[in-house]
């Protein structure tokens, strides 16, 4: 399997925010939210794969700014990160102001997906070469993140978790 | 009014087709793709003017294949012409193949929008520039496409809808 | 296979605008409308051809009037004309007054239906027999619009769309 | 206020069951159905007083038959009955067969609903004059499921009841 | 079968009221509670039974408050009594104040469902043994709800409702 | 302001699986799951608080099994510490066979709620007391939590994650 770049996971979802779609408060229901990020993340999981993919963990979500109705919102998900069956995506959301088409990031967000035959079993995936110093970034920092997914499981002990352990030291 | 290109509004919306939005054959039912296409229009048509805009009409849409259930849509709409008030937005719909991540062009459509202010009467909007051939060809045949509506309308007679009467000559 | 009427196909759809169902400024939301037109207008196809439609295009929708909340929507779809195994189908969209219960016309639309058989092979439609001056009208004009469908898509030349070359001699 | 016949209100919401408003057994959801019965006959009962409506209660819904997916569902409201404040609307439910459009009751359901001003006041509604036998016989049978209603709420007794009495005399 | 307590089919669904949910007046649509309702009592019969259950009727829904957007609604639904393949289900609904958490009884309703097999065949069920005094009340009142059904769809005779006509004695 | 158990919180929604919430495989939509769970969680920041909350973040959600079309789904959310003006909110979610009744896990999720006032300004919320094991452990590993949060966020210093840096020492 050839390995791939972020960029050919990229996978844009711009829609807007209806009636139907916000909480009491009038701006978007975080639940949507989170559904549309699961929507764009799933496909960008599966643009790297190329394989049925499935939700495995949805790691860290920080809802920084509400977003008002009427919006136009705009959710990117990218593979940060691949590693042998499962793939970790990061999705930054943007709203526009109408007048000025100035962006505002309100949202970023974490998914794993695990990649899985007709089955259910889970399959390998392709490497993945981050290419811009964020997807370097990031690209580490998932390293870390799935280390102490697996610590705050109990699967690995602290010692084991050498990455995190690092940033202790 | 500064005047800008059909990239300046591209607006792409790339969503799954989940069950609930399928017909009893289990593809995409139309009125959704109808739905999707208009948010990403409308969404377009606010990028150009950077004003409110509402849907005036819709002037063809071609179901040329059906997409099933499980798909990758991709919705990609650009304005094509700007009016004095009012724009047309053409849409492009592809969907790709899970596998070898092949699209296919499955339907396009032709929105137009008009920009209003808050008490809904019509403001102007910036001229558009045509870049690629594509665009330029897009941009010839808006305004037949406006003759014509009008001509069905009956507020212009044959012989002023002076682009389509060369048609016939 | 025996002629039909128009009347034979009539489909009402009265049903009102919840608010799940508007855009932001409060009025029923684009997409919302055309998706209730498609499911009345593919129920007329199917009453007049007894079989199973997809939607093969929208030919044109003008939004004339918003549509606010609350309001009470009737749209009415009639098959319009029948060709070898397509149908074109007219929709009309009144709203009421609450109080004084007058209707409005806010939209009018024309779809195109195929029938096609258990594997989607097109399969022939009965004739339609128009019986109103309007229905008659509406006949008529079907058959510009077809041309015009297929002198746009390049499929017949100028010189044979006879109905359209005749409104400009 | 002048009084009105059933078939000045009657609402017609002819519509078809896509795979969103379905159960796990692929048959039209039930509360999706309620929902539908619940629109067409708040729209009759506002067709009926001119004013605004909420429903009040739902006397009795029989689901005689399922409604498989695809099926077009006819739901057909009228006006049975007006007291002071309050309307009674008897609703039928029908399916067609696609290929002999043959009709099938699937349903049907008594809802009651009342008028009211801007404050949520209730306000006086027009007499309901039945004209054909059925209607007639649903003006009567209104009376009796009135006082069976007030009955079961202990707000009359069931000397009071005198409809009801007389059915065991 | 083991006979069953009202307490063991017990299902509770708290959720909230999102704008998508509301009627034209900001308040939780009567569908949507329908819906909601159909939804609780089908789990509680399901639990009784533990066979699939279809929605037979809805005997009675008291909408006695409106349920403003934002509220807090608590839908529970038990078994009130068992018949041979039938099963009647009450179900209350509250709100509660956002500030206090004072709860207010805003709708009581009752549902009737059967138990099946996978060809849709009726099949027994448990009986069930009401425990408090509510629970028995509730119980007894079934019978004569039973009654007064199948009285009012002509299946048996004034006299043959024995517990309805004890009330007129 | 008095101190609150997480029991003071509970919150339960209990509702089935229908096709109009599943993917394409069949099985509940993850982006269902995630707003089910924000719904659940938010009424119960809600209760803890008696203010208006909102969404801070989704700090772990773990997709161990599939829930497929028609399953009976139990989301329960409980407080599992309260900081200045935020919640932890720890969701657990269950399957039940239909046969047996036996329960099974298929998820778990921890949310964060801030407690605003009508201006969207922090207010702060009364103090939890776990009583249970589970309900101790999960108020523990809260402030690890928040640690893992802040550093990660930059905001601390690994050495000021006294909680954190106790796990490698």
């Amino acid at each position: 399997m050839e390995a791939k770049t972020p960029e050919a996971s990229k996978t844009v979802l711009t829609d807007v925010v209806l009636p139907g779609e916000t909480n009491a408060l009038n701006n978007l229901f975080g639940g949507e939210l989170l559904a549309r990020m699961d929507r764009a993340a799933s496909i960008a999981a599966g643009r790297h794969s190329r394989q049925i993919t499935v939700t495995a963990s949805v790691n860290h979500v920080a809802f920084s700014k509400v977003v008002p109705l009427g919006s136009v919102v705009t959710v990117e998900a990218k593979v940060s990160r691949a590693f042998k069956t499962s793939m970790e995506v990061c999705i930054d959301v943007w709203i526009e102001d109408r007048v000025s088409g100035e962006k505002t990031k309100v949202n970023n967000a974490i998914y794993t997906f695990v990649a899985v035959d007709e089955s259910g079993k889970p399959v390998e995936v392709p490497e993945l070469i981050p290419e811009t110093d964020l997807e370097k970034e990031r690209y580490s920092a998932a390293l870390r993140r799935k280390q102490l997914s697996l610590l705050l499981a109990g699967k690995i002990t602290p010692n084991e978790a050498t990455e995190l352990k690092a940033l202790f030291d």
